[in-house]
């Protein structure tokens, strides 16, 4: 075909993809195609706009590496990823809910044993997180794979830090006890702001939108027969909760970290300064569902 | 707002611009907010997907550097380019159309004279290309900028090759005379790949598409008073003209490069093996159109 127009191109485009032996890569670049192209002409790109848009993803492609991935992030910032989420985690009545993943997992974190100080000297107020990981029929889920990751008291994750020679805290991969239960120490979780000295804070700047994201735990769980799950336990006095910068917030979710003048914690340890609870019950959605 | 669903989030995510003083950028980014999401609602996008959509990302943008703009790449196979040339080159009828920039230009071309050969020593058969530059009132343009570059007789510009020390060839900057002609020797353009080592070769490969653009040269023509024109003349027996892998063809920029036995060629030149001669004239519009 010669010739093509603003609007014939994009029935033109799709056509080729007519060799596709792959369904599914056909079925996701035809309406990715249609909707670039819907994009464009709705708005009306200019040529500068398309190059300023071209220079732009580049940019944030160059400000990825192994401990910062800013694709992820302007997906989170776009609502995208957690439409995503949405998408592929309708659980049952009763099960934790999802929420994002976010930019800043690492498999490289240490396995602890419950009752563990996960904070290895991070920042922030202390606190002990316990409760029981559980299937929708109530039954304990023992053996369970929890993954624990948060920002430090100063709202900054290990990985960010470029000056600690990549050393990890606030972070741990802990199992949960025969009877399901888990139980840890760290510390109390502080609004922080997404990362902003790359392209994603560019835009959200230019869109008037703040930075900031409701202080969060979060929690990776896995179990054989049980669906992963992936969410946060968000502060309930965060003023946070109803402007996440990536939309994240779940109210089932949300919970009291309870404060305690200096005594004596939970595991005992006599703590000279005040410290803060949180109890949090994770069900998990059976697999395959 | 909490509890966004998958289909909560689009209008949400739209309501966060509210702020925006920039009232271009917030229309941009409501369109593409909702075009966005729509594509992953419609595809029902897995988290899988997800993330391998944003890895692909990435690694366009890994791929950039300051000879090669993937992203440019990927908007051309997409359709994207083409759809863009033509939204903003509406021109009056009699003007020479535009197509796509693609990514080979560089601002790094030396200046030549008419008559010179822009060949530098790139392999191909020998071209002798000339033509003049009007207004649409039929007059001349004299000193025009002429921009001009191609691949060579392999299909392969300059700036792709990594073992020639950054030499430029096949490309140079001319102007038009007085009486607006311009004319210079080159070489025959080729049909070529686009660049399939990177992850546009491998995305258009899954799709089952070739990675051909039929034989062209390119053109960027500047003058005060005239719009800037980048387009391409490509060849008539060209085996891609109705499936450039670019899609920017355009009948009335397709021409005969007539072949000739060895003689005198228009400059004078005793030519002891065949070549080519191409006459294309170009019809600036008027600014600010």
């Amino acid at each position: 075909m010669r010739n093509l127009d603003e609007n014939t191109i994009t029935d033109e485009a799709i056509r080729r993809l007519e060799g596709c032996k792959d369904a599914r890569f056909k079925e996701i670049l035809t309406s990715l195609t249609r909707h670039l192209h819907e994009f464009a002409r709705e708005v009306k790109l200019t040529e500068a706009e398309w190059m300023q848009g071209l220079e732009y993803l580049t940019a944030v492609g160059k400000k990825c590496d192994d401990k910062r991935q800013e694709f992820i992030l302007l997906s989170d910032t776009l609502g995208l990823s957690m439409l995503v989420v949405a998408l592929n985690n309708a659980k049952p009545p009763g099960c934790t809910e999802a929420t994002v993943f976010g930019p800043f997992h690492t498999d490289k974190a240490s396995d602890f044993r419950n009752g563990d100080d996960l904070a290895q000297g991070a920042s922030g107020e202390p606190a002990f997180v316990r409760g029981t990981v559980r299937g929708l029929d109530g039954k304990p889920v023992p053996g369970a794979v929890i993954d624990v990751w948060q920002a430090d008291g100063d709202g900054i994750y290990d990985v960010q830090y470029t000056d600690k020679d990549g050393a990890l805290f606030a972070r741990g991969r802990l199992r949960s006890e025969a009877d399901g239960r888990y139980w840890f120490r760290s510390i109390l979780p502080e609004f922080y702001s997404i990362p902003t000295d790359g392209p994603v804070g560019d835009w959200i700047a230019r869109a008037g939108r703040h930075p900031f994201r409701p202080a969060h735990l979060h929690f990776m769980i896995q179990a054989p027969g049980y669906e992963r799950l992936i969410t946060h336990v968000f502060r309930g006095d965060d003023k946070y909760l109803d402007s996440d910068a990536v939309f994240g917030v779940r109210s089932s979710l949300v919970s009291d970290w309870v404060r305690h003048e200096p005594g004596t914690a939970p595991d005992g340890t006599r703590m000279d300064k005040p410290y803060y609870t949180l109890d949090f019950d994770f069900v998990l959605a059976p697999a395959g569902k």
